[in-house]
C-alpha cells in the first residue's frame, strides 16, 4: 500500500438539506449520510466517496470534501438536482419532522466503485437501499472490513436484500428501535445475539445521547455518549459516528478488540463535535488537538 | 467506632407490594424505597432503618431485613395496615401503571432517629416527603455524607422544602425527567449545573436501562448500566442503586472521585441483580462472589 492508497471506501446520499431547529434555521447545507461519514473518517484515513449529485452541486458543497481531503473519483454528476431534504428538530432536538424529500438525481443511483477503491481494506455502507449496498459488496475485491448502517424502511421495505446483507457484513450497525424491529425481540441484548447468529461478527447498536453498545462474538462494550451542552443540530450524528469510526479502525490498520474500542471512541467524539453546528460546518474547523483533548476528557469521564 | 456502629442510616417508605408484569404477577411482596435501599447498602456496610409498618407486617417480610443483617431499632409498628401500593408494567416493562396506593399508616409516618443513627457518617433519605426529609436532616449530629432521593411529585407540590432540602445534601439523586422539571432546563449538563449551584457536591443524574451520569463541582462520571438479558421486576432499581452506592461509599470510608466513581459501579451492579426476580427476592440470594464476578465483567465492557 502506497501513502494514497484509499484506505476506507465511503458509500451513501449526498444530500443539500435545509435544516431547521428551535432557535435557527440553515437553507441548502451539505448533507447526505455519506458526506457526514467520508469527512468524519478523513479525519483519521485516506477516504474515497462513492455517490452522486446533480449540476446544482456546486463547488461551495465540493470544496467541503476536497479540503478535508476526501477522493472523489467516485463521485457521480448527473444531469439534473441532488437529492433534497427538508426537516425540523422539535421538542428541545429529541423529534425530527421531515418537511420534504426530493430524491433527484439519486432516485436512479447506481453506485460504482473505482478501482481504487475495491482493494479498500475498510468500507462504511451508509443507509441506501439494500440491494445498492449488496451492489457495492459484489464489487470489492479481497478481504474488507465492511460497516453497514440501515434503517426502519429497509426492514419494512426491503426485508429478504437486507438479510443478504446482515449475512455478509463484517459489523452492522442500527439504532435500539431498529434493532428490536429487524428482530422482534425487545430486549436489545437477546436482539443483538439474534443478529449475530445471522453473520456479522459485530453489531453496534446506537442509542443517540445515550451512547452505543457493541455486541461481538466474545466481548461487549458499552459506550456513553460524550456529554454534549451545546446541541446545534443532530442531523448527520451518526453517520459522522460511523465514518469516525471506520477511519480509526483503518488507521490502526487491524480489527481487535482495543481497536474496536478505541475507534468506537473516536467515534464517539467526532460525532460530539458534528453536533455542535449545522451541517460538516464543526467537522471542518477542527484541528486534531482538540479531538484528543475531548479523547482524553472523555477517557477520565469513564474509568472507574 | 466499633465494629457494630451504624454506618448508614436509611429512611423511606416501607410498603407491601403488588406487582404485575406482562409474564407475571406477585401478591403482598416487600417493597418502598427504603426496603430496597438498605438491604442493598447492607451487602457493604452496617445499616440502620428508619420506616414504619403496621401489624400486618409479618414476620415473613422482617426475616428479610433481619437476615440482610439491617438493624431495626428505627423501626416504627403502628397499629394499622401497612402502606399498600400495586401497580402494573406494561409496553416490555419501559411502563409503569399504579393501580392503587392506600397510605395507611404511612401517612401519619413521622422519622425519628434512635440515637445511634444520629452519627451514622452516611446518610440515604429515600422518596419520602421533603418535609420529612428536612426533619431526619435535623436529627442529625455531625458530620454526615447525605444522599437524598426525590420526585416529581414533591418537584410540583413541595418545591419550597425541596429547595430547603437540595440546599443541604450532599448527594442529589433524581432521573433525568425530573432533574429537567425541577430546572427547566432540557439539556441535562445545563440541569445538573444549575443543581450544583444550588448547594449540593454532587448530583446524580439517574437515565434507568442508559445508565447514570455524576456531575460533580470539578467531575463528570459516565457511567453505562450494566446490560440485563433477564428483566423480571423493575420496581426498586432506583432505590437498590442508590443504597448499594451509599453502602459501598461506607465501606470505603471516604468520599473521593475515586470512592464514588466504585461506589456507583456497585450501585448499578447490585441494582442490575435486583431486576432479575421480584421484591428483594435476588438480593437475598446474591454472595459476594456473584457482585465481585459481576462488577469485574461489567469494568471489561466499559475500558477502553
Amino acid at each position: 500500500m502506497t501513502e494514497n492508497d484509499i484506505q476506507v471506501a465511503v458509500v451513501g446520499s449526498i444530500g443539500i438539506d435545509t435544516v431547521e431547529t428551535p432557535k435557527d434555521k440553515r437553507v441548502d447545507i451539505l448533507g447526505g449520510s455519506s458526506s457526514f461519514a467520508a469527512v468524519a473518517a478523513a479525519w483519521f484515513a485516506n477516504v474515497g466517496l462513492v455517490g452522486v449529485v446533480g449540476t446544482d452541486f456546486t463547488d461551495q458543497y465540493m470544496d467541503i470534501y476536497r479540503n478535508a481531503g476526501v477522493d472523489l473519483a467516485g463521485l457521480q454528476v448527473k444531469e439534473g438536482q441532488t437529492f433534497r431534504w427538508s426537516g425540523v428538530y422539535e421538542n428541545n432536538m429529541n423529534k425530527r419532522r421531515t418537511l420534504s424529500t426530493e430524491l433527484n438525481v439519486f432516485q436512479s443511483f447506481m453506485p460504482e466503485l473505482p478501482e481504487a477503491y475495491k482493494t479498500a481494506p475498510f468500507l462504511f455502507l451508509g443507509n441506501i437501499s439494500p440491494d445498492l449496498q449488496l451492489h457495492v459488496l459484489n464489487q470489492m475485491n479481497g478481504s474488507v472490513f465492511s460497516l453497514v448502517d440501515t434503517m426502519d424502511l429497509w426492514i419494512n421495505t426491503a426485508r429478504k436484500d437486507l438479510d443478504e446483507v446482515v449475512k455478509r457484513v463484517d459489523m452492522l450497525t442500527l439504532n435500539d428501535a431498529e434493532a428490536r424491529q429487524y428482530t422482534g425481540e425487545d430486549n436489545i441484548i437477546k436482539a443483538a445475539k439474534m443478529m449475530l447468529e445471522r453473520g456479522p461478527a459485530h453489531v453496534l447498536i446506537k442509542k443517540g445521547e445515550h451512547g452505543s453498545i457493541l455486541f461481538s462474538k466474545e466481548d461487549t462494550f458499552l459506550m456513553s455518549a460524550f456529554p454534549i451542552e451545546s446541541l446545534v443540530d443532530p442531523t448527520g450524528a451518526g453517520d459522522t459516528f460511523a465514518g469516525a469510526l471506520i477511519g480509526a479502525l483503518a488507521r490502526s490498520g487491524s480489527v481487535s478488540h482495543e481497536t474496536l474500542r478505541e475507534a468506537i471512541m473516536y467515534g464517539n467524539i467526532i460525532a460530539s463535535f458534528v453536533v455542535e453546528d449545522f451541517s460538516l460546518n464543526r467537522l471542518i474547523t477542527l484541528d486534531m488537538d482538540q479531538i484528543e483533548e475531548r479523547a482524553s476528557l472523555f477517557c477520565d469521564m469513564i474509568c472507574i
